[in-house]
């Protein structure tokens, strides 16, 4: 095999690939990347058998050939090289060579028969959404995921299509993030549970552009992205998501218009006083016109006063302050509501229209101690 | 006490005194800032008995006091407050409340009987050099300290001052680093041991202003840094310090002339292929206008050719990778020169004025796998 490609090209298909080499496993091919140049496009590859990435890389092809590389070290070579065209050799016994100007690496490979491709995945079944949106969508909701592997189907999070709406949700047992999003045209209705690992690494190398589409092909046991030169295939979380429908409510005694940002430094501030480990709430103490945000711990305590929109009853409710902020920072909105029934019943925060809901469940507390 | 000052003012000081807070300790009273605002002036402290600083910060004092604050939490909490005038005051428990516009801490602080203020350092012998050329020196030097505390000498910068000259140095038995700097004075011949720890810690605080200057006092055991509005202390390190001239020779068979951001650049892929605690040498095959540089170890090789102006012998000759990066990254010159003698001889980096001289020794090699 010989091609030539830029420096810079070659380093952003490994970069992209890179998110699909497992940190650790048993089987050392799924260390490597494979460089597939057997047909007339320069592809790389890798593959942990739960999720799978595959790029396309512009370059010459000299030489026909496949090889397959250690991934850390053929990544960390590539970022280091000067910035100029790269020329990849491999000799019959799998030696790779890679020169750069002046710099010649040698690192041996391997022929790659035991690489596991990327499943095939048939296309039928396809929404399209916008890479912007997608990258939007997913962070603003993969934080109440749970990292409990006990609890397999909290570690996913819900895609639902419903004609032209395309919901993602995600819950952990002390809260749900909803986010409603319209698409462009109608769609059959789909519901899957994609792993959330697979999310967090598609974000990571999606660009992000406005403009240009993502197409999410399904099946009945995988997800397909393709978008630019890159496709990512992941298995799905088998079995029936929670019935979020059925947690929410749209009954409140108490509502609450707060300055988002006002609010988000104050329990910034509050969570200093909260050791790693440590459940101390944040007492929200909600009167007309103001709210007194209170903390108390072993370290010492924290009182803060924020003006208020409030319609309905007063309340005093308690909430762990770090639920708060992984909502706060994804939200947009400079003004943002709260809907409240009592102490022991979920805080919702959302908009009019619903693109977003956020429910918190609240912690008791000792009222008399605050 | 009660004191008023900007948030910006008491984060400066809370950062500077930070460095003096060691992360491990059994007095409970080492891991406070001491506030003193007993007199006329708001003085934060923080000693670790090797370490002292002290800095006085501007405010308002309206009653006068003394506390010591958890530094950990204290400079958390002044981090986040919002960026606006702040009260710390105290009651006759020590008790301290932190206010901010809105929003009021109360954290529990203590009397400071038991805190150690720093050593008094008689002022009679002194040196003045500018803030940049202090953090210039150490930042150019400190590298080649050792950190094995088994050889104490070696953990620490020998400080030696002859008329109007200052000259720095480090060694850890595989290298030396020396930097001359001329001062504006004459001064009393002085030779003193500096901990590495120390000077780390300064050059992170000091502004490093060519225009304003840093005046160094020096005692039998102690030095002193006094730079704005700050005070550092250290202990020195006591005993004589190696003989440096004695392994300084101008003798060469072989001159190079090298361009830096070409040889660090190599190097710096070279070092990809060594693992940490791998020992493997790169080796330097000198010829007339170019030089090959080659480095072989288990996971592949690397061959990149480099042109140089030469004089004198031919020489192949091979060495720890790191130590060279570590010297030409502190050197400005975009051209240097590399003294040889022999494969076994130490190599010397220098500028003609020997404002620096990098001497770094050699390893050996089997020629036969090169």
């Amino acid at each position: 095999m010989k091609f030539i490609c830029h420096k810079s090209e070659l380093a952003k298909g490994v970069n992209i690939v890179m998110k699909a080499v497992p940190s650790k496993t048993t089987m050392s091919i799924l260390e490597c990347i494979l460089i597939d140049a057997s047909a007339n496009e320069i592809k790389l590859t890798a593959n942990d058998m739960e999720l799978g990435i595959e790029t396309v890389i512009e370059g010459t092809i000299e030489e026909k050939g496949i090889v397959a590389l250690d991934a850390r070290f053929f990544s960390e070579i590539v970022r280091k090289l000067p910035d100029n065209d790269v020329v990849i050799e491999t000799d019959t016994s799998f030696r790779a060579t890679i020169t750069c100007e002046k710099a010649v690496f040698n690192i041996i490979g391997r022929s790659g028969e035991d690489f596991s491709y990327l499943p095939y995945v048939e296309k039928n079944d396809s929404i399209s959404v916008s890479e912007y949106t997608l990258k939007d969508v997913v962070r603003q909701t993969i934080f109440s995921i749970s990292d409990n592997e006990s609890n397999r189907m909290m570690t996913g999070e819900l895609f639902e299509i419903n004609e032209n709406m395309l919901r993602v949700a995600s819950l952990d047992g002390h809260r749900i993030s909803i986010r409603n999003i319209e698409l462009k045209e109608n769609y059959a209705s789909r519901k899957v549970v994609v792993p959330g690992k697979t999310l967090q690494e598609i974000i990571k190398i999606l660009p992000g552009e406005a403009d240009r589409m993502v197409d999410i092909f399904f099946t009945e046991n995988h997800i397909l992205f393709e978008f630019e030169q890159t496709k990512v295939v992941s298995r799905l979380i088998e079995g029936e998501y929670f019935h979020i429908d059925q947690m929410l409510s749209s009954d409140h005694e108490t509502r609450v218009k707060i300055n988002k940002r006002e609010f988000l430094n104050c329990i910034d501030r509050a969570l200093l006083l909260v050791r790693e480990g440590d459940k101390k709430p944040i007492i929200m103490d909600i009167k007309d016109g103001s709210v007194m945000l209170k903390i108390r711990s072993f370290i010492g305590s924290m009182d803060e006063e924020i003006e208020i929109e409030k319609e309905g009853k007063d309340l005093m409710i308690g909430f762990n302050p770090k639920f708060f902020m992984d909502a706060l920072r994804v939200i947009d909105d400079e003004e943002i509501t709260l809907y409240m029934m009592s102490p022991k019943a979920p805080c919702f925060i959302r908009d009019d229209e619903e693109s977003y809901i956020y429910l918190i469940l609240p912690v008791n507390f000792n009222a008399a101690s605050v």
